[in-house]
């Protein structure tokens, strides 16, 4: 009786402090933008003063908008989580509240139009960054913001207000993507990943240019049509066309991933989903780069010109090449510094080199004219290779939520951003036959991606894709931030409006309806939901020999860079593999035994070299191993092989990284990370669990 | 011989990689500056485009120049840490190595004057926020940035560069200053705050004004003989006098207190330094924006007038208490949020939620017009005084770390800074005269708060502050971040470019010799290091009844605020404490059985109510603490009692909060921050640690 009275006045309390925050808002909404400039002195000085102080009021208005955003985003997330309500997706959510905050903005509040702008006609003959302004006598700084197009010069003096909660695009380059695209990285299902590697780079590298070029080429037709039919107010060329289909190739079902992930889908599939939409990422950026920086030389800037292509092609191959490598060497960086150093012994220096040496790899990629969010991203990918193997457990512990909640809040912040910009800007060039034909666009590029070559990656693959995953596949091609960012970061021209603008609604299509609709899909496809990754290896150690030899045959390519690193990469960066005395040739004896750590020798004297993704030496695999019952764990059969459990080799080491790879995380009892939370073994053995 | 021979090559290994890092940054301060413009196109939205492209890129070179500061930094920590290296602390050696690129940037690299900044002089009559720009038909949209002096202007051109690493003094209020003085405020060691409030409200209020005072009254002396004897440049006022003794009355003893902390010194000692240091950064800042905010009425604005000096009192109470009220009500709606929520089943989003109101406090109050800063202190108190208790687990281990990391990078980023801008500055104006005079100055302000008021309250306390103590707290008046922060903020003038230098000097004076001479002074003075805070209370208790009437005598505000705390705040803001149903009169039923939480029956289900900063049960208690046999710890000591260990009221509950209060960070498994971590509790019984 108490208890039930208890759970209704929690509930009721829910909503007053719910309705309490919405009141916030809108109180905040409100008040912060009918604050008025105060009595203003006689002083000059004191004026500037206090109008500098209104604008700092104002701009902490402006964010404490959007953190309220993220807070009611929070409160109702838990709600559909604590419900299990699985058809609306946190970002999906964000974006309703983001609409519903900008409809306010846009027709609740009439703010009166702002007379402290003034248009100096002086006709200057540059724009320099850094302009001085002599205002009877005194000398004002002035920074350079951006060019504004004659049609918007009315607009800028009219809505001052609805341009104070329009941020800089580059805010998004700059700040939110790199700790979204790290954290992708970081936190990249190893095993997975590197078993299906060349599919994702198929997916990842030819599908984004296959998928650029189709819906580059359709929407060029329909803007020909539009210029027909006189549709179009402005030029609209055939590059603008290819960039918008590099924007909108960029993949993020981040929607998608967090049901497969709560529903543990098919762990290929997912490792598919997850590997394509964090690496075209990559290729979008540096693509669409690429493509804004093809200028033929002469007058005529819109013709075809083949060395103008080939140095955007260059500068494709450039950017990305020169990125993966800063991203890649500053990994390298932070795990030698980590292996050399005893920082492990003050987890919050540890936790703070790495945080800022995965923030300097953006930085330096950034000042050297290469792609920062592409850096990160590979910088990810090496800190969770090898530096995460030589951090304390605390800081594996901490440097994963760090980012956990990084990611978090960026990832909803763009998304309910998105939902405010849609009534918010004040360009939006919404042209219904475009809006049709990039709807069509998306959709046949997309399809030109998967299913061509799915066809050609089954013809290698044993371990075939089959045509319900490429249904999903199809299916799962949302865009999210990645796209959005892109678009807005130019939108002076008409062309880049309407792109804009379109972007944006396939945006809240994909992620609402495609999105919403994925249970729905995954049964309609019947597609195996609740599958333990574990099971899932069972199965396929149960198909005994021809699963090995599946591998050797295909992933030769893996192979060889699983040899390479597990002899060299991983005994010079971490404290595990063979030493290196043991693999590089005599020759190289005193820098072989400068770079071994001590730990190698040990794992040495054991009979067989263990390998660093699993913590567990052998006696502690045998004798854990040993006593576990469940037949359908692969560690069973493992265990069952008996003899060849004791063998050496390469060979086997990959078998058994593949096998237990992700293993690693849950034993070294890191709290896993959201997106990969779906390969938990099923240990019986209570005393392993302590040990855990 | 194989270890001894790698524990070498580690050591090389270390030095290589410190060398690189170090040639690391000096390529990328070399190159970076250097990059000149590329080939212009004949297209001037390609140039606009392209100086933006440079100008982002200058920036990312200018940003990873302190990252790399900051990474040498704690590698060298870590260097000095491993060593027990104590007389350099970590703020201390980022202000060397910021020194050190300061002199490299200064003297070391020459770049061509940039002509690209123009002066206009159309003469317009006013200085907006944005200006618009006519560049032959084009517009181009400019913010302001602020006001130059005529002095200024021809640096201005003359080296961009080093405005260029120079940072927007709102920089350190906006972003660096919040997480420090949350993280002040969060870590903030209650039991022996509690038990000190009086005296360290005393120091922090009235300390802070008869320091600014007695500061700024000097400094009037002193600009007095400097006119006498014509040193002094410019103008400089008793208001700019004022103004320096409240921004350098900001104490900021972070190196001393990190010392205490591993030295284990006196307790009591360490609560009164800490709990002083914390709040007086508040009251200087609304001190000295009450200053500032001092105009009196007519011509003559340097003038003394009743009137406006009201109006500036008026102001410190008004904006002191209003940001007080924002921050503790901001912090009141998360506990009430995490309460009544079942959120701590999903801890990201719990963290995410406690993270975004906690920033949401400062926007708030900046949007209101209050100071950020002491709102979102009062919220980090009542956050770890209520919300904390809330939280799962985990997410208190989260909270903590994060704060801890943004606090360490903030602090350690802010101090290289200063280190920086000793000689990237470039209207420092160093008077000698006024430098002695400043010295002189700041050692007598601090004396003139905290002998006489130590005189003051020993009357008061029975547990005397000694001499040597005073001694001690008077040596520890260390500035810091705050200090430089207050006075950067504002460089317009000549009276304030000659108060940021002199404060500098202040600052690199304080953190190097005091904060150096810390273990001197602690064993010159006689003070007992290696005090365990449970120690400290076993011979407390062992005064018995004496200390007790100590505490019911000297601390009746306390006493009533926590008997006000105990039986009605605790029970609606967390899950501990008594029903409500029992504290509060009949009348007032309905209300009570709403916000009482189903914990709270339990609680008093059972033989007495549990306090909340225990989490222990009362059945817990008697049986971990039953066999404890090390006498000294205070817990024994209560087992000891026996039966009045199951006397039931408020008075002793406070007794137990005020012996156990700390322990609860350390029964909850909480890893502990490190200003806080002296309070381990010294358990013999291995039961009791497995449950830990």
């Amino acid at each position: 009786m108490v208890f039930k009275m208890t759970v209704n006045a929690t509930r009721r309390t829910t909503r007053t402090l719910w309705l309490l925050l919405l009141v916030t808002l809108s109180v905040c909404i409100c008040v912060c933008r009918a604050s008025s400039p105060q009595e203003d002195s006689a002083m000059e000085n004191i004026v500037t003063e206090k109008r500098a102080e209104e604008s700092h009021r104002q701009d902490s208005a402006d964010l404490l908008i959007f953190i309220m955003l993220l807070t009611l985003t929070i409160l109702t997330i838990w709600l559909f989580k604590h419900r299990r309500f699985r058809f609306l997706h946190e970002t999906g959510l964000a974006m309703i509240y983001g609409l519903l905050v900008g409809v306010v903005l846009r027709y609740g509040i009439h703010v009166p139009r702002d007379s402290s702008n003034i248009t100096l006609s002086c006709p200057v003959n540059a724009s320099p960054a850094t302009l001085l302004i002599n205002v009877s006598g005194k000398f004002y700084e002035y920074t350079l913001k951006g060019e504004i197009s004659a049609s918007e010069l009315d607009d800028v003096q009219d809505n001052e207000m609805l341009r104070k909660v329009t941020f800089d695009p580059e805010v998004f380059f700059n700040i939110l993507l790199p700790p979204i695209i790290f954290h992708a990285g970081y936190s990249l299902k190893r095993r997975h990943f590197f078993r299906n590697m060349g599919s994702i780079l198929a997916y990842a590298f030819l599908g984004t240019v296959i998928s650029c070029f189709v819906i580059g080429l359709m929407m060029y037709g329909c803007v020909m049509l539009m210029k027909q039919v006189g549709q179009l107010g402005g030029d609209f060329f055939f590059t603008d066309c290819l960039f918008f289909g590099a924007i909108v190739s960029a993949t993020d079902p981040v929607t998608v991933l967090a049901i497969f992930n709560e529903l543990q889908v098919d762990v290929d599939l997912y490792a598919l989903l997850f590997g394509e939409s964090v690496l075209n990422d990559a290729v979008a950026i540096v693509l669409s780069s690429s493509i804004v920086a093809y200028q033929p030389q002469g007058d005529n800037t819109h013709t075809f010109e083949v060395m103008a292509m080939l140095k955007s092609f260059g500068m494709f191959l450039g950017v990305f090449s020169g990125s993966f490598a800063l991203g890649v060497a500053t990994g390298i960086v932070t795990a030698l510094v980590t292996k050399f150093t005893k920082l492990r012994d003050f987890q919050l220096l540890e936790t703070a080199l790495f945080f800022l040496m995965s923030w300097s790899t953006f930085l330096l990629a950034e000042a050297c004219g290469f792609t920062g969010v592409v850096a990160v991203l590979f910088c990810g990918i090496t800190q969770a290779h090898y530096t995460f193997n030589n951090l304390s457990a605390d800081s594996q512990d901490r440097t994963k939520q760090l980012f956990e909640l990084l990611n978090f809040l960026a990832e909803n912040f763009i998304f309910s951003y998105m939902g405010l910009t849609l009534f918010t800007f004040q360009n939006h060039v919404f042209n219904p036959m475009f809006i049709v034909g990039a709807f069509l666009a998306v959709f046949l590029g997309r399809a030109a991606n998967i299913y061509p070559l799915s066809f050609l990656l089954n013809l290698g693959r044993r371990n075939k894709i089959t045509s319900n995953f490429q249904h999903m596949m199809m299916f799962a091609g949302l865009r999210g931030a990645m796209t959005f960012a892109l678009s807005i970061r130019d939108t002076a021209t008409y062309a880049r409006q309407m792109m804009f603008s379109t972007t944006l609604l396939v945006v809240f299509f994909t992620v609402w309806i495609c999105g919403g609709g994925t249970t729905q899909m995954l049964s309609c496809q019947r597609i195996r939901v609740g599958v333990d990754s574990d099971q899932d290896n069972s199965v396929s150690i149960a198909e005994g020999s021809e699963r090995r030899s599946t591998k050797q045959e295909s992933a030769w390519l893996f192979r060889i860079w699983y040899n390479f690193d597990h002899n060299y990469l991983k005994p010079i960066l971490t404290h595990s593999g063979p030493p290196l005395t043991a693999t590089l040739p005599p020759c190289c004896g005193p820098l072989a035994r400068f770079l071994t750590s001590p730990q190698a020798y040990e794992n040495e004297s054991q009979l067989r070299d263990d390998d660093s993704d699993l913590i567990l030496t052998d006696g502690d695999i045998s004798l854990t191993y040993g006593d576990i019952t469940v037949s359908t764990d692969a560690t069973g059969a493992h265990t069952s092989r008996g003899p060849a459990f004791t063998g050496t080799g390469a060979s086997d080491d990959l078998d058994r990284e593949l096998t237990y790879g992700d293993h690693e995380l849950v034993m070294r009892g890191t709290r896993l990370v959201l997106p990969m939370d779906d390969s938990e073994p099923t240990f019986t053995d209570p005393h392993h669990r302590l040990r855990v």
